[in-house]
């Protein structure tokens, strides 16, 4: 179904065929989960002909994994790498304009692809973001998994912080809550777990050290799983014992931030309005300067895709849509306090998938 | 020291500033650990002048973590990006002629960067491989750290090894291995480990599964580990209970082929002369097609690196490359046998890191 709407794509632009290289856009396409360890690690790259039929490259290592899961895709091995089994299969298959992923390619390998096709009098046309586009707005299947992987992301969470206690260290926390994702089955954690107290907090970005949690201070928690190949992200801070004035106070903020950019989210209005929806609160609640990062962000087979909820993204959210609330306040020396859903773009609304409510409402 | 044999290199290809995008290359010039999630979420990149000090430009997110590892280096933030940034810089510096590493920079990326330095009057310069070739060869610290991978990879796997039962799943075993690689105080492991039973292990990179290994089918382990940034890669095909007598003739083939390769290399012979040395014992013995892959390949910083030891090789080994040497022998529906030991070039030989023997001479 997605491999004809691409198709139906590539034919509207006049594009003979696309090369993917993209590993997301690879699995979403073909059904192919293998990873790639790095970009110059490929485990295999589509064709997709305008018309017909489609095909997977990989090498003998991967045959069978491909030939198992892109039951849809002809398996073509590449012994002596891609660009010499393109030399002899583009001629083949008459293609006279290809297009790449210019996002997704190496300038060096777009470099070669270009000579190769410049002798065989085919046009190598750059492309960006094409399949993510149509990535961004998920199927009833896709929205189902995902919802799959945050609750599961979730029995995580409550599984794990009753368990937490002042003085366990940031690692030794987040590595628990990532033992715990994949003895439950999940994957892989979505991306390195954030566990950061007190002062470590005002970074939103910040990796898990050795510094013991402390009582009272919030504990910006910040965590995802992958299941069946889509991803959660959920983030929660918490106390452990009481929350004084301060804290309480900044919390409610964030919450009531996160609550209006969930009432304003419906299909048609644009990332930037969803964003301010929540902004205007944190403004007005005089932290403005504090909450330094966009309100959200797409999340599907990528932990971060479209479509981005910021002042930059102009464009209109559509209906299946996934995306991220997750406004923040971070003071520098004292911490952070950054409340995270996930939630889908509804024509009348934003359907939020997470459940689960500890600290939420303080 | 390694900085300025690259100054010295970008003197003589006249090249005013070379940027640097590739991971490991950022860490072996400027001791910057940081890891980048994926070629799309950058840690940071170095400019070194062909002449004077050089720069490491990152995020705020990265700033504390830089200046703490990277002394050389002038640390610069760049909150608005690295081109708006480099639109500042470059001219200030004077650079006229700018490198940057083709084979680490995606071609959206270099488009911009190309149309940044086209209106700023600079001539932009496509570079491969200049930092890994210097890479390639190690100095003794670089070995020394190497081996000492190598035998912490040895120490998981032989403390794990009398503990693998049949019914055990290849996943949980992979898990167990991976565990006890950070418990042993490995940064993290090298690549996905490898526990592929029976009919898995004909794909050599098979992913582990929730199948149960069996008494008696050849069981193919394939791990390592980063310590102190430096990678390890181990293969070993082990068998719960007595193997076969199609085994243990595979087994021997496989590891005459190693012993072949290991005898053969030393500095001045090629990397396909290497792979040739094992190849014809695999082909002797008339499973010459079961051998799909390349001999080996360098190990350092990155767990895949020059030089390759395959039929496309035709460069000279050189004293102080350390390298796999990983013949195996694949059978659709019954299984693998793959046997890996890393080496360390020299004049007259190849000594072998490796101390384990588990399995190695059935």
């Amino acid at each position: 179904m997605t491999l004809q709407k691409l198709q139906r794509a590539l034919q509207r632009k006049k594009i003979d065929a696309l090369l993917i290289s993209q590993p997301d856009n690879r699995r979403y396409l073909s059904g192919y989960t293998a990873t790639d360890s790095s970009i110059t690690e490929s485990s295999g790259f589509l064709l997709i002909p305008a018309r017909g039929s489609s095909f997977l490259f990989t090498d003998s290592r991967f045959e069978l994994h491909a030939a198992s899961e892109a039951k849809d895709f002809e398996i073509v091995l590449y012994p002596k790498g891609l660009l010499a089994l393109l030399q002899k299969i583009l001629p083949k298959l008459k293609i006279s304009r290809l297009g790449f992923e210019s996002h997704y390619t190496l300038h060096s390998t777009a470099e070669k692809l270009s000579s190769l096709c410049n002798k065989l009098d085919i046009e190598v046309i750059p492309l960006v973001g094409l399949v993510e586009k149509m990535r961004a707005r998920k199927t009833q299947e896709e929205i189902d998994k995902i919802e799959k992987s945050v609750l599961l992301n979730e029995t995580v969470f409550q599984e794990i912080f009753p368990l937490i206690q002042p003085g366990m260290t940031e690692r030794a926390v987040a590595s628990r809550l990532e033992n715990c994702m994949l003895e439950k089955g999940a994957e892989r954690p979505s991306f390195e777990t954030i566990v950061a107290g007190g002062p470590n907090g005002a970074s939103p970005h910040a990796v898990p050290g050795n510094r013991p949690l402390q009582k009272g201070e919030p504990i910006v928690i910040d965590m995802g799983l992958i299941l069946d190949g889509y991803c959660s992200d959920m983030t929660r801070t918490v106390v452990l014992g009481t929350p004084d004035a301060r804290t309480v106070k900044l919390f409610r903020l964030v919450r009531k931030a996160q609550l209006a950019a969930t009432s304003a989210i419906r299909a048609g209005i644009t990332g930037r309005e969803a964003d301010k929806a929540a902004r205007d609160i944190i403004n007005s609640g005089g932290f403005g300067k504090n909450f330094g990062h966009g309100l959200g962000h797409g999340v599907g087979l990528a932990v971060h895709e479209g479509p981005a909820l910021n002042k930059r993204n102009k464009k209109k959210l559509q209906t299946g849509m996934i995306i991220t609330v997750e406004p923040g306040i971070y003071l520098p020396d004292w911490g952070g306090i950054r409340l995270e859903n996930m939630g889908v773009v509804e024509e009348k609304g934003c359907r939020i998938l997470n459940r689960d409510t500890t600290f939420l409402d303080l």
